[in-house]
């Protein structure tokens, strides 16, 4: 049988958009004499969703869509993702369906039965769990079609899913009974370190399990704070891959399961080379499907902002990019040669404002609010207000996009100020600890040097009062950034990080900063996930609560 | 039998503060001769503990804590709400409880089944859904527990609420088979306007349904953007009112079932009245909780940071406020005397300071990188930015927080300056509508004038530019809050609210700011919640999507 593979790039609720790439892929399918064509999860929508899916016109605008779709699938099959009406009175409303689409019209409809719902995932927020299991026959053979997660009733305790069980029914074993020959699963899998590996060998399991051969279609591209990364693949019954797609890329591919041969599939790949990719993609999918082409950032000197123009410069070209130079009274002269010469160096348009003398007006206007208090971190915040203020102030005068510069490390115990340098449309770096951001500085210098050497060499400051240093105030990154892993990630309390040979008293100021800095994350932008856990909307940590 | 109702207000992770007031709660029902008291939904920990039930250690204090909450459950019985590990390796980790105590231990733990996963609720990404039913006997009585939603699986239907039979079980008729004579059920039901109507009425139909009396704990206080109003309430088998406790205010009452009369209850309350005791407790708690005493905001002169400041005085004292007011070249004269007399008639502390310095000064700074571009809405922003800037530093130098003053409707439609005026700690009035902040306005003004007549009466401006005002660029609010509604709490598209009676090109630029401004309110402060469909986490949108 021979099935192709539409891996695109899809637009939350861009029917017309949408529409057109699945018909283009039916067509092609069609050119190259494949019998059924596979898209991935809510092709028709985008996803994910949210609550677009709490409006009835939205969920009919995509079953239009895919009545329209079927009248294209005649002399071949196709399996489209889009929502479906649960028709019983009870339960959620809707279901997360797969449409068969044969001669014409929706020939079935197979609804997904596991919902994910754990971290970034809400499934269950929208859609009923499936419990009626059929498979499909085309051109004699029987196909079990399945969505995503429903191949993962048994996963790989990892980051972010506390238990490798999280369902008390296997999709695969009621599909099982009815004897299919070939699976195929429509996914939306994001990114994160690692999940490629996990994926591949959650579904080899699978196959080798029930000794059939599994077409797997994953979504590819970025929809704001998500990034898909693609990799679709399809594995023989013995669980061996005979086909893999592009990742970070559209791809397109037909095969014919019984004829072709097991291929070589590197599952372990090198994680800071898939972040760099991910990274230029999130923003490059955020610009475009924004309708927006132009970025502008504040330019430091220092390895986060650096490192944010290279990838912002590559998503997007140098054109499009413009950064501001913002140096105080306390910057020192080789941040600012530092970042002039990255600048020039990527032919970045780039321009120099000094904030001295509107820090200092401010400052007096507030004498007498301030009284004779001592100085202390409010004027550091200013500063950094003063400079989201300039920032955005360019955005607004030309139309760009503002990209925040943290990382992750910072934004973990708060060293960032609200409305100062935590400002931006996006966080590139925020799901990047500050280790990894100096490995993708690396990565980027391989063949050649982009980013000054003295940029990446020089100690971490953010440069508010004279002589400060990260180091001043918080543990070596290398420590620390283990340290927040393992309570960020790991999901693990302050003694049990001691107990792994972390000093106590650092443990313990680390997660107090984590836990008292909720309320400014809570008002960061949306934020690039590369990690299994990511700060922002799959990480939900109460603002008001007693944190000893 | 003689039942006592706690209904207290804890602090999420708060064991020490949440076990002491359970153990009083069980002494002070010993006291008066109880049989068995009745605490809300997790009491023990505090509700919503979001992803802190990710962490084992959060969840193995839960349970340290009910284990001696139970030694204390001697010569009487009591019932708390606690998570509680589900031991079935197959399903989530976890179950949302309710503890049964007796002769000093836990006798019996009886699980949630009905997990509400929509709006602000996420259950189902913690909890497995029971499906084992056991009533209990104290003193020959048996008693049938459950948890807030496992009475709501028929509902009628509301904004946020996307059908009537959301589940697929009725755990009421489950229990029933098992005669018990009386029905507990522990709640942690968040206020929102005419909540208590919608609550009180579903207990009603489950009374007469059953033919059983119902005792019905909720929880009291705020966490966060949550507002819990309390109201607990218990109904004889007729299903009439025997008992209410207060509403925004923790109470303590006993009951003897057979006993007591029937009272008349008012279902239909005064929605300004309670949206104004919401307002105050969030206010109140959010401070209280954050262990904080001293708020500050932005005076302009203009209602909603009127009304912000009247709700903020009364929730934390004249002595804990502080205001600013920070008037530019285009601030009338009249606003700064209206803020002035706001400040004096409630005794509040209040400084002025004149931004057009530091304005000019910034424009100045950025000449070179606008070059000859027009005036525009930057330097709208860049005024707002630097009143954010001001007020951040005076919470920052003095340890107060900044309350933000924005209302629903202005939030809706994305008429604020992210880092600007949408800066804060809290948002007040995020979730009322323009034409009900004016509603609040007269209800304070009630028993003599507090706001200035003018206030109230002048036509709303931001006043970032010559003559500016609100009806400039939008509707009339009486027709603008009106197609916000059908929008965000009806999930009604453009073309429905139009076929209700609303003007089309109207409703079409509403709808299109709105879903252009998703972006900003992202980045909002926690918004308090008084409506079905607040802003904030129970509201999720795509950011990047396609919108007409």
């Amino acid at each position: 049988m021979r099935i192709a593979l539409a891996q695109f790039n899809y637009t939350v609720n861009h029917f017309e958009y949408n529409k057109l790439r699945l018909i283009e892929g039916i067509e092609r399918a069609k050119e190259n004499n494949a019998e059924l064509v596979v898209f991935s999860e809510l092709s028709v929508c985008g996803y994910p969703p949210l609550d677009l899916l709490d409006r009835r016109a939205f969920v009919d605008k995509c079953i239009d869509a895919v009545n329209e779709i079927a009248t294209h699938c005649k002399g071949i099959a196709a399996v489209v993702g889009a929502p479906s009406y649960n028709h019983n009175p009870f339960g959620k409303m809707l279901y997360n369906s797969a449409y068969f689409l044969n001669n014409g019209v929706i020939e079935s409809v197979h609804h997904k039965a596991l919902l994910p719902t754990y971290d970034i995932f809400d499934e269950y927020r929208y859609f009923e769990s499936n419990s009626d299991f059929q498979v499909v026959t085309l051109n004699g053979k029987r196909i079990a079609i399945t969505v995503c997660e429903d191949m993962w009733d048994n996963q790989p305790p990892t980051p972010g899913v506390p238990r490798s069980n999280l369902y008390r029914l296997s999709p695969m074993e009621e599909l099982a009974k009815q004897n299919p020959e070939v699976v195929i699963n429509l996914s939306a899998s994001p990114f994160s370190k690692n999940n490629f590996k996990r994926r591949f060998e959650v579904f080899q399991d699978k196959c080798r399990q029930f000794k059939l051969p599994v077409v797997h279609v994953n979504q590819v591209g970025a929809n704001t704070d998500l990034i898909f990364e693609g990799s679709s693949f399809v594995l023989n019954s013995k669980g061996e891959a005979i086909c893999k797609l592009n990742e970070f890329a559209e791809d397109f591919n037909v095969v014919d399961i019984k004829e072709q041969q097991a291929i070589n599939i590197q599952t372990q790949a090198n994680s800071i080379a898939q972040i760099h990719d991910a990274l230029v993609l999130g923003i490059r999918d955020y610009f475009y499907k924004s309708g927006l082409t132009k970025a502008t950032l504040g330019l430091s000197g220092g390895i986060d902002s650096a490192v944010t123009l290279v990838l912002a410069q590559k998503a997007l070209g140098s054109q499009n990019v413009r950064v501001l130079l913002l140096p105080s009274q306390y910057s020192s002269q080789h941040s600012i040669d530092d970042a002039v010469a990255l600048a020039k160096n990527l032919n970045v348009k780039y321009d120099i404002v000094n904030i001295s003398k509107t820090f200092n007006v401010l400052r007096e206007s507030m004498q007498d609010v301030f009284g004779n208090a001592p100085e202390d971190i409010t004027e550091e915040n200013i500063q950094a207000r003063i400079r989201g203020t300039m920032l955005m102030a360019l955005s607004n005068k030309m139309g760009h996009l503002l990209l925040n510069t943290s990382n992750k490390s910072e934004a973990a115990v708060g060293y960032g100020t609200l409305y100062g340098d935590m400002c931006g449309a996006i966080s590139v770096l925020g799901d990047v600890y500050k280790t990894e951001v100096f490995a993708l500085a690396q990565y980027i210098n391989e063949n050649g040097e982009v980013i000054p050497k003295n940029t990446i060499n020089k100690p971490p400051s953010a440069e508010l009062r004279p002589d400060q240093k990260d180091s001043d105030s918080l543990p070596d990154y290398e420590v620390l950034d283990k340290i927040l892993y393992h309570f960020i990630e790991g999901h693990k309390s302050a003694d049990e990080i001691v107990v792994l040979g972390f000093n106590e008293a650092i443990v313990n100021k680390v997660v107090k900063l984590v836990n008292a800095t909720e309320h400014k994350r809570m008002q960061s932008p949306p934020i690039l996930r590369v990690s299994p856990k990511a700060f922002g909307f799959g990480r939900r940590i109460p603002i008001v609560a007693k944190f000893i």
